[in-house]
């Protein structure tokens, strides 16, 4: 599969065409953004990191019969995908307080939540990426209910995977953002990506947060925490003597 | 009805116990507070105007099956209600983007939506009255999944209801705000007022605005604008000879 013309140039991922219209190849960058794309920075073997994790959960994902656009993964951090427009909606799951909910509704970072929260926010840097209720969606145009069900359906199902995987991992899955894109055809596919960037994770023994804040918060450790998840799935992944006996 | 000891001061109104526990006093005040309590103002009749207007409105959606709080019109600003504990949920319904939606979403004002926006704040001044989604409301523990389907419901209907009413007085209902209460048998109502104060209503005919963005954006006229709608209530509950004819 050839690599074509840039389309998009994201935040750390670019997209590129490939000679078949319903498929394009998304390579991972070594950046790294915060607070809307204010605070920038890189790290050497990101991008290769962020393509291995995003890929294997993907595959997981797909394994579990949730539907993405996950193909296959190429090498030079290229991984070849279903093509799809991204709808301009972040969709958050939260488990757990932290980050932006802790601040907004008074809540101590760490507090379990009774019932997971789905929240939606406009893609929109010039707004700020406000929040959108359902029926904000709606008047605005921005998804059909019938987009919406299947959304949240299929964001639930990530969410209860995702929380098990991670969690044999001995991580907490605190919060993710995912996207959704549509097909030339109209499905909905789960897109983007799904890495350290999207999650936050802290570790089940010593909290240790293994994620994207470590950069937000000036927290030091970055890289190692980047690696660290990926060896944690590198490692679940490949069964050891001790497990197999 | 004797009215007791001081329960409840708000912004705009005082509540007071009477003798009997289900029942209380809201008396309307002269005030008038904008941005969040910041801006504060006052004009001589505005309580009795909103006490007049509310209990009109409140009646009117008894009428049509609506379970209110309301329960009688007293003297002196005074009416007297049903005892309910609020819930601490501002719930917003949207028919053309106006104010805060403009702003944060990008849609001048004025614009029709698509469908019908309902949106959830949580009562809370310290943290800016942020906007909830249903899955947050859950999820802090605000209201139960059946109590916000009641309200959405009972709020879908309000607005079907207000929109008819203000059309027939030549106003078009913009966007409001109502609030719900619970009473002592579980019982969901709607409470609180439905006035100038929480409702944004344009001049079908000129576009002017007969609503509180006359004192939140300094543009004059204040009382004569909440006098304006008390009169077209007036007018609209007694028919005349030629409407007679």
């Amino acid at each position: 599969m050839q690599k074509r013309q840039l389309l998009y140039s994201g935040k750390a991922k670019d997209i590129y065409a490939t000679s078949d219209p319903n498929l394009v190849i998304m390579r991972y960058r070594d950046d790294l953004t915060a607070l809307n794309g204010e605070k920038r920075g890189s790290f050497e073997g990101k991008g290769a990191i962020n393509q291995a994790v995003s890929d294997t959960i993907f595959a997981f994902l797909e394994n579990r019969g949730i539907k993405t656009h996950f193909v296959k993964t190429l090498g030079d951090n290229e991984t070849l995908v279903k093509a799809v427009t991204i709808l301009p909606l972040e969709v958050i799951v939260r488990n757990v307080a932290a980050g932006s909910f802790s601040r907004k509704y008074g809540v101590k970072e760490g507090t379990p939540l009774k019932s997971a929260v789905l929240e939606y926010s406009y893609k929109m840097d010039e707004l700020g990426d406000p929040m959108l209720a359902e029926s904000h969606i709606l008047a605005l145009g921005l998804a059909t209910q019938e987009q919406l069900n299947k959304i949240a359906d299929s964001t639930y199902k990530v969410n209860d995977a995702l929380k098990e995987l991670f969690s044999r991992l001995g991580l907490n899955l605190i919060d993710f953002k995912v996207e959704f894109g549509v097909t030339s055809d109209g499905d909905i596919l789960l897109a983007d990506e799904i890495t350290q960037d999207s999650c936050r994770l802290w570790d089940m023994e010593t909290g240790v947060r293994v994620d994207k804040d470590r950069f937000r918060q000036d927290l030091g450790g970055v890289k190692d925490a980047y690696q660290d998840l990926l060896e944690r799935l590198t490692r679940a992944s490949t069964p050891t003597s001790c497990e197999n006996a």
